[in-house]
């Protein structure tokens, strides 16, 4: 492990720092009753998630043109208003697809990641947008020192261009750049770019429909159970 | 003044968040106490700077390919150097380049940008590249919510494209988005880009070469004396 020389700490943001599908759900529960529409919105969250790694790969491997995150959520959450019978106006099928601007930090973000700035540069590194990004971070008071996303790269993860991309715009050798994130694949093409990486454990991502645990321990090089864990693992105080 | 729609506040940072050239004076003059080198810094710096615009206007005009100013800033040092009869190996030479990533903020900008920050999303928009910006904001304890640099956009200030783009990735209409500077060019390059404007006013950027204040009141839409003034004039407490 080289985490000596790490200067800045790049996240993944969504099931990594916030909690996105109870943050959803939570919200379309609110507009089901306010609007008296009665369907299983985990589900719904679910599947509006589901329908995001298809729309991206098509981009990523179909050579189709780059479209931000907000555009391809909005083109799966009209096709699922459509086969739920569910007729919104504009301004509120709008105000519903930014649910992913108003995501809720686990209880462990805010905090960890104030400490890790005592020693490090630390930055998103999301497929969201940065529009995205920074509505969350506002809205989840999330102290990044910088906003970095696919967005900027024209390229999704796992992407090579992205890790890549993230240390030379930040001024920096890959080896120089931790990656963290809940998800062992991310973390992998990171690795395989020359950056550091840390996996933060978050089984409820998924809530009731978690997946196995990963096994990711022989792949990376910091394992957290949180961020504040990953903060006193590089001895922030 | 359409200010009541302004949702997000983009800075230009050279002289408007930073006081670069006392800042890298007082760099240039130590090294020269440690190497022994005898010249007029103040000068040295000012010609560092000077070389600054007609570099960029290189790339925005003759449609020279996209450079970083890291980059433009060593072109202009090694010259500086030759001119100067200063040797200096390559370490001393980069750690040099990037003082302009240690700049100082002014007195009132670090308050300014946290009061600031209670209402608005505040963001740099800077001819600065990213990893400068970042250090910059790491080192200057600047609590950007995002930064913002011509790198994003592939395109100098005061070009179109970075106004529009700042507006676009923010995910925000151009009248949202007010330019904050103590430069007239930019804030008036914002204002024909549809951007709301805020005049800083630093007398003393330049500082015995100050230039003739800026009669700048008819063309913007506020006038402040500093950051701060900013905050009391966009009611933040």
């Amino acid at each position: 492990m080289s985490q000596n020389e790490v200067k800045a700490l790049v996240f993944d943001v969504f099931g990594t720092v916030v909690d996105w599908r109870t943050s959803i759900i939570n919200e379309c529960e609110i507009l089901g009753q306010q609007k008296h529409i009665d369907i299983d919105w985990s589900k719904f969250v679910d599947d509006w998630r589901a329908g995001y790694r298809p729309a991206m790969d098509k981009i990523r491997n179909d050579g189709e043109k780059w479209r931000v995150l907000d555009d391809l959520h909005m083109d799966i959450l009209l096709e699922l208003l459509k086969s739920h019978s569910i007729s919104l106006n504009s301004d509120e099928i709008n105000h519903l697809n930014k649910c992913w601007h108003r995501l809720h930090p686990w209880k462990d973000s805010v905090n960890g990641i104030t400490r890790l700035n005592s020693k490090f540069i630390t930055a998103t590194l999301s497929n969201g947008n940065v529009g995205l990004l920074t509505n969350m971070a506002k809205f989840a008071k999330l102290p990044w020192t910088c906003i970095l996303s696919a967005e900027i790269f024209k390229h999704y993860k796992p992407d090579d261009e992205v890790y890549k991309g993230a240390a030379n715009i930040l001024d920096l050798e890959p080896k120089e750049v931790m990656m963290v994130a809940a998800h062992k694949s991310d973390l992998l093409a990171a690795k395989s770019n020359g950056l550091v990486t840390a996996y933060i454990n978050r089984p409820n991502e998924f809530g009731k429909y978690s997946v196995e645990v990963e096994d990711v321990e022989k792949d990376i090089d910091i394992w957290a159970s949180d961020i504040e864990s990953l903060a006193d693992q590089l001895e922030c105080s």
